[in-house]
């Protein structure tokens, strides 16, 4: 039997670790050389698979691979772009398997969130669908931890690290000069539909009434009134209020606190602003002088401050993938599985894709307090594991020595071009 | 002869490394036992001293003291309130008298910016002009590197590395799915009148032509035609365009691209805004999507990534500062001195204060490359070893474990209250 070789592509916003995720895919694939051929990396994810523009993993050193672990954003090129329905898109398909089929690629690894899983689920049905066997699995990545079935997603703990650690550091400073100057700290952070960033924000609180004083999550619709009341009590209180706004904060009729007004290649609206907007209500409302950050790109590319359980899922889910895939397994997603008992624990499982794809886990309303503003000893018991242990990335000249990789091109077999 | 008391104040907005200046007094004092007596810190910098709000230091064990090396913000409560000249506030000049005579004080160390340089300079003549005997020592602060004679102020390289890193960070994330999504990323950072920080952003390169491909500076008049034409050949040549841009970035005519409308006790201006400003620019006029982050306070609290060099020279200015007021100095600042040779080396002078207060020190026109968006190679070679070294904090729960202080008050010893 010949062995088949293997694609593996990045989808979606990458983060902190996903390349943890790649390099454990590569190594993996390294080691089972007797079932799995070469690695193909898509260049810009799926579009190198549509486009026939094929990375050569081969022609990475394995010192570079390994230092994929330490690497944030996406070494092959990330994409934004959704696979249509068969029905709506036959082309796109056939394109794929004539790709496939001319680099006899039988493994698709699949690394990204929701919208990506529905990807990969399609990708597994080509051998029903369309006649080409191939195995698919999807690894898990998204910081937006709104993944069903696995406990939490590789790529948020370290944004939840950083989000964590930067309200910290920000809340001391406003702390230490409030008595003169700003009374009301605003930091914006990511979570479309999902609150669990901004929860973590709450992790750097030490003891009951340390900042952050308000966290805002899209799940709990804004309430200006009840809001305004609680900056205005915190100030009274402790002379300066820290707050931790999603960027997904919405009324109760769903409309965003701060709508950019273009929408990305998925549909989604892009976000931005609820930040300056809280900041200018305060300051109307009440008379406080405000500062606000918008953390944006930084959080989620912030390796050097990155979860070590988070870069250690990563690896594993990357490995697993392959695992699977060399175990024969087909539209399926490795799954963290969080352990029973006080201490935490985590293994790895599989998770059928059909109940992956197009899912979105919110945050739990008992995960939520009371006042919608804070988080319960339930949310903090979720979180905390997820944040613990750093994992520095070596330096030079001062600042991280991120690796850079060859990605070059394999030969194109196909006379034709597609545009994608 | 009686050993005398020293008063420490903190001034104006705070780092991640004035703590550790903090740390260099309070050592360095508790080792002079024979001629300084106790410590006392000004509660909120020298609005402490107005109200007879003095925190007794020697009630701070040495643990916490040795902590406060690597906690970031004011420790004792930093303020932005600037002393009148003594004939239009004689008052509270007296009023300081009246305080540091009631606590035996007779040494005033002073840890903060140009404008607190001069405060200082005004209380190390008050034995000329008021007959009551202080040395007055001011410790350099400032994230905005602006003093003149130090080579550089403790605040800003670890401000710095943070926007280096950073930078590089955000690249990697825009330069992995520049195909698709986002084109043009723009990072704002501190810096009204002095581009030193935007400046560090250039940090990030590795090699010409690496991001960010474009910095504006405070000192280089914003020229939009000329921005907007740099902007799209960046795009047009390598996909995409990351912009560090000074919040004090402006106009020929010393219009600020953005400013909020308020100003602070100083007088300045509050600016914030001009990356959102950019990126409409950007939106309306090239068509290009666009990503924008604020760093604000998190910039210059972010101790979890200081510079090893820049903690080093905060402590040693701390304890220099002691050791020239035991000499009996009084009136100077301890300036960091730039070794001459490649190899960087650096040590401690004194500086009159008298050429220190209300200079702004911007950055050389030969730092900046010949276009205005870059730096030079001169330029470079100044910054560079300023960021140079890791200096991470302790963690506890995944989040650093930053000292907090008991911060007791002296028993007041005058029956007056003074508004200040």
């Amino acid at each position: 039997m010949s062995k088949k070789n293997a694609f593996y592509a990045q989808s979606g916003g990458v983060t902190a670790v996903i390349n943890a995720s790649a390099c454990g895919v590569i190594e993996a694939a390294r080691e089972n050389q007797d079932q799995i051929g070469n690695v193909y990396a898509g260049h810009n994810g799926i579009l190198g698979a549509l486009r026939e523009e094929l990375i050569d993993v081969s022609l990475e050193s394995a010192e570079a691979i390994a230092a994929l672990r330490h690497t944030p954003s996406g070494a092959f090129g990330s994409c934004r772009y959704k696979l249509k329905s068969l029905e709506d898109n036959r082309a796109e398909y056939e394109r794929l398997i004539e790709v496939f089929k001319a680099h006899d690629i039988g493994y698709f690894f699949y690394n990204g969130g929701g919208d990506s899983a529905d990807t990969c689920l399609k990708i597994s049905q080509l051998s029903e669908t369309m006649g080409y066997p191939i195995q698919a699995i999807h690894i898990p990545k998204t910081v937006d931890n709104d993944l069903p079935l696995t406990d939490n997603c590789p790529g948020f703990g370290s944004v939840a690290k950083y989000v964590a650690v930067s309200t910290k550091e920000a809340a001391m400073d406003v702390a230490s000069m409030c008595a003169t100057s700003t009374k009301v700290f605003i930091l914006e952070v990511m979570g479309r539909h999902a609150g669990w960033i901004a929860a973590a924000g709450a992790l750097a609180q030490e003891q009951e009434g340390d900042a952050p004083h308000i966290i805002l999550f899209p799940e709990i619709a804004f309430d200006k009134e009840k809001f305004l009341a609680k900056v205005q009590k915190t100030v009274d209180e402790k002379g300066y209020c820290v707050i931790v706004a999603s960027e997904g904060a919405q009324y109760p009729d769903g409309t965003f606190l701060a709508d950019a007004g273009s929408t990305d290649a998925f549909g989604h609206k892009q976000l931005g602003g609820v930040a300056p907007t809280l900041a200018n209500m305060v300051k109307s409302e009440l008379g406080l002088k405000y500062h606000w950050a918008l953390a944006d790109y930084l959080q989620r590319a912030a390796r050097h401050i990155a979860s070590a359980t988070d870069v250690e899922q990563a690896y594993a889910v990357g490995r697993a993938a392959v695992e699977m895939a060399v175990a024969g397994k087909n539209a399926i997603m490795p799954a963290i599985i969080r352990g029973e008992g006080s201490e935490y624990s985590w293994s790895i499982a599989e998770a059928p894709l059909s109940e992956v794809a197009n899912v979105e886990k919110f945050m739990p309303r008992d995960y939520i307090s009371e006042d919608g503003f804070g988080i319960t000893e339930a949310g903090r018991a979720y979180l905390l594991p997820l944040i613990q242990g750093e994992d520095y990335p070596p330096y030079k000249n001062g600042v991280p020595r991120y690796t850079t990789l060859k990605k070059q091109l394999v030969k194109k077999k196909l006379g034709t071009d597609f545009e994608a």
